[in-house]
């Protein structure tokens, strides 16, 4: 890079559910951009600050303490309107309007697919940051906010053991991942859960709810009266942990506590891996701009930073890594293990 | 207090909801028992161990690295079984076939109608200490939990306003405290919360959702689009928070997030306000037992240690201190403000 | 209190240290005063911006989001020159020239002095507010800052305990506090460490030097190899802890690593306690003006709120409770144990 | 894996500095091998457990509840002794005498060079697992420990920070990290420090000193009076960060502020990314003693699971990856930016 290259307009939003590290990942972009003399701006509200030309400037002064700070200071919304042709044909215009040589969009899958119809009516080009709790895309290692809401999962978790052991009683813990299970399957081997529902090994609430009693019956014969943490990814028992709960009581008898973590998972300071990943791939967002690059996302792999397709980020589920199922397995399955000691 | 007096065997007991410095209250005094060259017994699960003779010997070794955990080494238990004379009797029988010289209690209001009722039975010296995240116990500034209760609070709320702030929304966040305020106010102003809703200073739902809708749509007005948050006592608003949720929506078209914080509040390494108090207490429960005293709850008011009337910690309800009630309508009420404002 | 008080200009600054808790102080003081419709200047640098006249207005929206940041938006500064009387003139005008009815002054005891100065030259109110992470100053339980400083301590130590546990030796942690012990002997306490070093119990470095290798040896000897941890305040012993370390080698073949906790104890998000008591306060400062006090300061004790005069807070050296120096002779005086044993 | 493989004695120890995340290894390598059938013994002490003989058996209820503790039950020790071979052999013995089929050592590259000369004298299996705080091991992506050590030095300078501010110093923040600059470089730019010195673009004192003095001056004069955070390497500049600040002084009469973290980013419960690493690697450890390997270390390559030959670990200098080091220049180098400003 050199200071020969063109000075661009740069603009960044953020958008779909916020998550901590998306104000590291807006600092570092606009650190970079200024660094090589670049001009930014800040689209609020995500999408919805496209089509409604919401924006404002970033300045070194507004972004250098943000590191640390939960959230987005250019704020997020849902925005279904962007389905609409009519408004990505404004949301382009605007962005014609201001000069805008690039737009760089933090956010996750549903974003991205945004980026995909915007491409069609705006000429300049669109970078992607993965931004999200759920980890639940492809193409880099982990997303931005992932490792924060796990560490904030564990949190609540090691405080919910205290109780737990204290009565010796069975609780359920639901925690976020839209359909992905890499929250769930992370914060169970993290917490030291009993028992992990997740979308990986799930086969159906018959099967699953036999297993869940055997094993809970087991744990107490060979522990004796102790507590058991089921964690349970949000969306995948029918209706809910709480019907989970009466489920195992009439089924087994078995008298469970149901703890829904929810919203505290999206917040908080983010973790260092959080920052760190967040800044490094804000300064590669700026390098792929200034390369020339278009409709790649900046990803994370084997700390090494890569670029990537946004097609391919949107079109592959990301699986979650085998060796997580593996260890969940050896580790929690004291029933198995069982069954061998009787050999 | 001096090496002569007669060597006692002490037992201890937890009851009722775990509270984090439960375990460094067990720590101190069987670690200033153990000075004087007293024996100590832990009785298991609450008043259920007393029934059920379920106990074991503390040595220095077994709490000499506790203070910091959550939850209770001697586990705890709901008992309503003890209101059962003959049980109460049969608990005396096994402290006396023990030997037991004095029992000390850990827990809330509820522990200590237990040993108002022990008491008719049993000749030892009994004496408590305030253990609940509840503070619902008059006697004392401060129980054992309470502080600790209130950090993790709010440290979920600091959380819950990074979302709020980024989506620019209303949350209504339940806090527990039985039928208390003292956590919903300490947690509403320490979060710096738009609004508390509070056994303290709470009409009826009719005014309260008038009240609540004008400030949501003053502090709207004043400051634009911008996040609020409302703290709520559980047990307070009928059929709970959801319901206060779908009231705003239907009286004022207001779309509110509920969080139910729950089980998270009850445990975690307690801070380390609640570790002092709690060793204070300890060594001053052993103290009292040396001294001859009996039917007392050892307190803190302004940092010194007091002895109250069992008695009087039950039949008196605690007051929430009025500087705080009057903290909470200078800081938040900027609907008064605005009034002033428009004179 | 009513608005038909008359209106006034109130200026707030920071002074001394940096405590946890002195935005939370300057928040309340900014809001309760705009609640009741004064006017709120902040002057920059503690005193040094009486001197310059360094300040900004403050108002709501400058003040809404920091009740949970450390440090203090207002900056602080030592100032010696204050000291000249030709300086307090010049602040004494400068407050003057800006109609200034009332100056709340949050620091320690060296800022009441400084207040003492200004107020032969000033005519109008002074009030004060405790912030200090020392805790050194009558007529209040605890300062704003204290419950944060000793949070951070134990966080800290608790992280030592695992290196000293997993390597069996002996640490110095040496914790701030000027030339007071409330510091040192509460983080001892809450740390559960095996030895505290403080001036309330200090006698000489050979007399205390002997007590501690004797301790450490019949720790050894009833426990076995373990971690053994020593708390140790600032300024006490003969040119610190470094030496302390060498003084048990060459005295007792005793190794010792030790470890100066240092400046993270001043910052950090301030725990709720300080949050609380600080909001508490900032609201009575300003109650405090409207009612036409002066030079008095605001103190918390048992919970309540308290107008002390300054002239008191400075004259009197608090002392550190009784109860808890007995706390820490019962819990950590092992030795004495042994020779009750012994008998 | 299946169950008719035949069953083993499998040891586990821990060597060198003591890592968070090494508890979550004991307990994962224990769960997966007792899920077998196989048989656990941890020898204490480190490679001083070998030579003396120490060791316990590892059973379920001894691992069940340490997935958060930091630490390591095993203990830990210095261990210069193992240098000599007559020591190795006793090692080797001791093993044979306890019919130990595979040892697995978690530590360092300093326990991996003792494994290769144990190997020498042991017909067993030898597996490494990579643990220390200092991520100096190659091949792997990082080792356990690390995330919890960049987290516990953020928490402290994010604090440092809070002050700094408030006086609008300088600080120089000491990190550990032995002769490897991973610690200082992810700190540094996760806490959004000014500076960082760090092996890898350390050029010399003289050089360094002048670009470090141009920059502060540099900041001052663009953002005016502001806090400023050198966060350096141990190891690195001559006669330590006290030195440095001396010589800033001198050479610029730029006053700074010396922090040494020191022990603190040792200890502490390990962050969710140690817990989970370290329960896949040790439930990887016992996959590779059922699949007959040696002489390899379990390492973490993009979230999968590798193996690699601990020759090649040792022999090889992890570097520290080039986006980071390139995020520095571009986020912190304001000067280079004040240069093409200049343009």
């Amino acid at each position: 890079m050199s200071a020969n290259q063109p000075l661009k307009n740069i603009a960044i939003l953020t958008s779909g559910g916020d998550a901590p590290g998306m104000n590291a990942a807006i600092r570092s972009c606009t650190l970079a951009a200024l660094h090589y003399g670049h001009k930014v701006f800040g689209f609020l509200h995500g999408f919805k600050g496209l089509i409604n030309n919401e924006f404002i400037l970033l300045e070194e002064q507004k972004v250098r303490d943000i590191i640390h700070c939960g959230g987005t200071i250019l704020k997020s919304a849902r925005c279904p309107e962007f389905l609409d042709e009519n408004n990505q044909q404004l949301a382009a215009d605007h962005l014609d309007n201001l000069n805008i040589d690039a737009l760089i969009v933090i956010g996750g899958d549903g974003s991205f697919c945004g980026m995909l119809a915007l491409n069609k009516h705006y000429k300049g080009q669109l970078i992607a940051l993965p931004g999200t709790i759920d980890n639940d895309v492809d193409g880099t290692d982990h997303t931005i906010g992932f490792a924060t809401a796990v560490n904030t999962a564990i949190d609540a978790i090691d405080k919910i053991r205290d109780t737990a052991d204290a009565f010796e009683r069975v609780f359920v813990i639901e925690v976020m991942g839209r359909h992905s299970g890499f929250l769930a399957l992370n914060v169970g081997i993290a917490s030291g859960a009993e028992q992990v529902i997740t979308f990986e090994n799930f086969k159906n609430p018959g099967v699953e709810l036999q297993n869940i009693a055997e094993h809970i019956k087991l744990c107490k014969e060979k522990r004796g009266a102790s507590s058991y943490l089921i964690v349970a990814a949000e969306n995948l028992w029918p209706q809910g942990i709480d019907q989970l709960c009466n489920d195992l009581q009439n089924y087994a008898n078995i008298t469970c506590t149901p703890c829904i973590l929810g919203y505290i998972q999206r917040g908080g300071s983010p973790v260092p891996k959080d920052r760190i990943m967040a800044t490094k791939m804000g300064v590669a967002a700026i390098d792929a701009i200034i390369n020339g690059k278009t409709m790649v996302m900046i990803g994370e792999v084997s700390a090494t930073i890569v670029e990537v397709k946004i097609k391919y980020a949107v079109r592959h589920k990301k699986q979650v890594n085998g060796d997580l199922l593996m260890a969940q397995n050896s580790i929690l399955d004291i029933a198995e293990l069982a069954k061998i000691n009787k050999l």
